[in-house]
């Protein structure tokens, strides 16, 4: 089935420990693309400037990524800059250059209009559930967010939520949004506000998949899949986009969505964020076999596994 | 297999979101043994005052302890206060009053003296040494430092490494003690150090244990066990002690030592962390039964077993 990805498309200035980059092409839609082609047809809907030239839009189409959703604007595509100093997994931000992205206004193309599969990258939430609602094929949604929209529009993240089948925030974000210290607890009441699940995402500590009461068959116990640790990570950018693709991109594969695929879901996110994180930039994820991703998925799979 | 244990029993004044408790029985000897003692006979060496009462004994003996280690000083048990305020992984210390742990020597009664397992818990690494060294029968130690030690006496602490089988420390002491701020290298410095194994523990995310090449018949990767989210965390204090405790005592009730063994006990670990969590003190360590920690070991394994 063919994921709809909505969200950014940027040029990264990075800088860890291991190194730097300047303007190297990233954006959440575009991590989240990468990873999911691995698994399923991916179409793209964002914005980019004058900027963005062909040699940028082939890093997609070269994974089969369907560009047509790419709306060219006038002016420069949307600039971020940050470093990791000691704590990889927080960005310390140099800058943030909106540009052309400030004025988005997702516009779907007449041949996404037949999705299954919904992402909403991190957007204005009203722009989030203008997308889903225009949408009639969609039946699953992920979706993401951030603690801008969080503090700043929470009545109509609010209302976006009602819409999400299953939102993927990291640990800080679903604390904020519950207003709640303990982590089950806040996920309880994150599912109260309308999603059937919730990923938590723990950075290098992997992720947790909580459920509403009875949503996909599921037990009242959640899931976790570690993430594996990694001996060189150059540049943790993308690595929960990077995530997101990987989770949405197995379940849209699968003929059947349980509590099973989940689980497996789950850990194919944190298999395509650990590639992520080996390589500034999208590198790695450019150059990815299915192989690769399964052999590492086993090797996640023994990390935690007793017999 | 007996365990000798050594290392603190104090009182603590202890704030969290869900209350407080004054004064109650704590120490890194008392949370470990308590939780060791549903696998395995533990025979306990530590300093106390005269504020320490046959009650406060009769919690370790209930529960099979050997207290004839417990040596009587003058003057006062060793007390701690903290408070754990956002962040339930991290206490900010009230006061810490040494009193008699401050001239601590730990003597071992001759009783001890065929004790196959050794906890050193957190104290000055030249009398960890000493009580190791003191020790012909031990075939297996682990170790625990801080903070403390990795800066005020590396020299000192380098001698104990070379002794100490597994080290278990949290995330923040390893990346101390390695001068790394990536984990998985930090723990292969660490490894090159002395021990065979090494536990990281990270709080509420689990525990990984990283193994020197060829030790316990491991393979090269590391083995993750996560912590399960615990709804009502009353008190985090000796979460990490009891883990240590969990995780000993079912390696020293088991006849082999392998990989397969370390894996269980790191799980262990983590199941008798979340029960010390779920009251103030030592409450919930008093009163469990070994069916209520094998029913919890099962949803642990549940948490992340992909089929």
């Amino acid at each position: 089935m063919s994921i709809l990805a909505v969200g950014s498309i940027a040029f990264d200035t990075i800088a860890t420990p291991a190194g730097h980059a300047e303007n190297v092409l990233g954006g959440a839609a575009t991590y989240f693309s990468l990873a999911a082609s691995y698994f399923t047809k991916v179409r793209v809907v964002a914005v980019v400037g004058e900027d963005f030239t062909a040699e940028h839009e082939n890093v997609l189409k070269k994974r089969g990524v369907d560009t047509r959703g790419i709306e060219r604007a006038k002016g420069k595509t949307f600039r971020w800059g940050g470093k990791y100093i000691e704590n990889l997994n927080e960005a310390k931000t140099d800058f943030t250059e909106l540009n052309v992205f400030e004025n988005f206004h997702p516009r779907i193309p007449a041949e996404y209009q037949d999705s299954e599969f919904l992402f909403l990258g991190n957007i204005h939430p009203t722009l989030q559930a203008t997308v889903r609602r225009g949408l009639r094929a969609v039946r699953f949604t992920g979706g993401d967010t951030m603690n801008f929209w969080i503090q700043g529009t929470p009545e109509e993240l609010g209302e976006t939520l009602k819409l999400v089948n299953i939102l993927m925030i990291n640990d800080g974000e679903a604390k904020m949004l519950a207003r709640e210290t303990n982590l089950p607890r806040a996920a309880q009441k994150v599912l109260a506000m309308g999603p059937q699940a919730l990923v938590i995402k723990h950075g290098e500590y992997g992720a947790t998949i909580f459920f509403r009461d009875g949503a996909f068959g599921a037990g009242r116990h959640p899931f976790r899949a570690p993430a594996l640790p990694i001996d060189e990570v150059k540049d943790p950018t993308g690595a929960g986009d990077s995530f997101g693709g990987g989770f949405m991109g197995y379940i849209a594969s699968q003929p059947e969505l349980n509590r099973e695929v989940l689980k497996r879901a789950l850990f194919y996110g944190g298999v395509m964020g650990s590639f992520a994180v080996e390589r500034f930039g999208t590198e790695r994820l450019q150059s990815l076999t299915r192989e690769q991703i399964d052999a590492r998925f086993a090797i996640f799979r023994e990390l935690t596994h007793l017999e």
